[in-house]
């Protein structure tokens, strides 16, 4: 594993892989806004008539289950089953699991079905996918007890992925080596729907970096708690906050990267 | 009834209340931002199978009509039952009543089935919910005659809630209790939402005061009209306020919150 | 063909019409709020049980492929032949036409069963409906070979209608007469929803003009290409590129806006 999300940035801007998202009604403009300011292409489709197509131009399929319904568990799912079959990197976001049984089961059920390179959660939500006790109040990030490295160690592990973690620090490992990235900034947590943001910037750096998915996950967090500490320096609240956050990604400067990631090998 | 918008926002604050909403398509990011930067925790979720868990963990249901489908129609009537049978507050933001028959007559059946602790609308909506005659033209709001206090009123006493009338100066009912709150900005209609973010807004204050819903209503009212204050203050046109106003709902002061307060009782 | 959009704009505030969008989930919340600055009002409404009973209160209706289900594709149906029933103008926004099979022949069955007025789409998009070949990835505007002019000018003449074809220089054509607008800032392109903008402003331009669509789809195009000229002055990138087009919008100056016109005829 060689972090280098400088390089990847390079790379990602210069091959602007499609980011096919199917993600929840509430995030939908944040995330593909993100996704077109880090310098990828997003496009939003979940008709099951044409996901099958879509995810075949794309470079990475992003799942989010933030706001569920059948319909849409379908198209997850034929879009997931066809990423895989054509080697499509998928990145799994489970917003919610734990809150519900309809989510914790959907997320189990895709994580069956479907073979996910990267599972994006926050703590609460991916202890529920592995067993572990969590009191998950909605969607909003909680922290649970215990290491967040054992945690995201042990999804990685149990589930065959990629796990990657996130929280004040986060924590990604493919079960044997994991890594701490500590860019960020508490503003991120006052602005819904910035880790599905998080998801999507996950999904365009794996797209160009899919023989290290483990990197392309910790490089992805660095890029994007860089722009979020970018982002707080004018902010006065979490509006600006978020407006700035899209500036921010598009004025990510490739040479800085490598410097200012906060990764630590555990 | 005690109108103390700076203790309830005290209270709301340290408790963080999840707020339950199914709401429309357009405004979804909006109200999850207006509640997460007021101080409270939201979550959006729709489907029939999810939604009587999801409202269990509710300190309060915000039913919001503005993009309609009968699916959705049916997880409003699920949920609000749920919430009814276990003491959840339900608020009802009934958007574009007037405007079509199938959004009339589906304001109705929720008001007829679902005991609803607040109804936030315009002057519009909510004549045409209590059969005064009413031009409506889409969703945004539009004067009627009569006096706005006198129609607030007759719909509290009529539908045996709280109604909560928003307009250039808004007003908050019982049936026998009746305040108006002029706080506000002229701005916050030059945004599309704003209404729904009150709904929201009033959906955070009910769960924290849910002994005194007329006076969490008129409080939300405050804050949502204080912060609107605020946010005109440095604002450019509609896209710095609409930025400006979830800085400035996550900067009230509960201090300052009950001297700013332009609360009359009628 | 007169292109006066100072007195198109002047009249869209006095009057005010309504413009019903039936738009896709990922720009809903955008192209509402850039109606309401621009000085029209926005209606988002897809239900099949209520699409009939809007459409006939509105100046125009917008169709938007973004995110298409058939339970849509029904309701545009439905909508679309109301509308050409009682005259009202529909623009139609073919978004990612060419991307899916899905979404090209969605896009051309709406062209073969309703009168679409204005098709507003990028290049791709419409070289797909006349039969060009185009490399269309997702759905994010990407240059195709040829005049941009002559494909206005075969769109048109091939479907019958006002092609509105936008890029770098805008080309809108009745398949006679053509005309360019090179209003308009590159930061546009990095902004998802622009393109959904644009065609939602070209409703509200077509709803106070009908009798000269190719003029008032023109117009709209300046109007929004100054927006974004406007919104670019300060901006720092597309987050804050994004929130200054809405203060540009409300902002613009009729007196102003047919001087700072850069439209040719070709």
């Amino acid at each position: 594993m060689t972090v280098t999300p400088g390089a990847t940035l390079r790379g990602l801007r210069k091959r602007k892989p499609l980011v096919h998202q199917i993600t929840n009604y509430v995030v939908m403009n944040e995330t593909a806004n993100a996704t077109l300011a880090l310098g990828a292409l997003p496009v939003m489709a979940h008709a099951r008539e044409e996901v099958q197509e879509m995810v075949r131009l794309a470079g990475a399929l992003v799942l989010n289950i933030g706001t569920l319904s059948p319909h849409w568990i379908e198209a997850m799912l034929i879009a997931g089953r066809e990423a895989n079959r054509i080697g499509v990197p998928v990145v799994l976001d489970p917003v919610g699991a734990g809150a519900t049984t309809y989510r914790t089961e959907t997320a189990k059920r895709l994580l069956a079905e479907i073979d996910v390179a990267v599972l994006r959660g926050n703590q609460g939500e991916v202890a529920t996918l592995v067993g572990v006790d969590a009191e998950v109040r909605g969607v909003e990030s909680i922290e649970v007890g215990g290491e967040p490295a054992d945690l995201a160690r042990a999804a990685a592990a149990n589930l065959g992925l990629i796990a990657s973690v996130t929280g004040a620090v986060d924590h990604v490992s493919d079960g044997r080596q994991t890594v701490s990235v500590a860019n960020g900034h508490p503003l991120l947590a006052a602005v819904t729907g910035t880790g599905c943001m998080a998801s999507a910037v996950t999904g365009c750096f794996v797209a160009v970096k899919r023989d290290d998915p483990l990197a392309a996950a910790a490089e992805a967090l660095v890029a994007f708690g860089v722009a979020g500490e970018d982002a707080a320096r004018d902010a006065k609240g979490p509006g600006t906050f978020h407006v700035n956050l899209y500036d921010a990604l598009a004025a990510l400067e490739p040479d800085d990267l490598d410097a200012r990631a906060r990764v630590s090998r555990l």
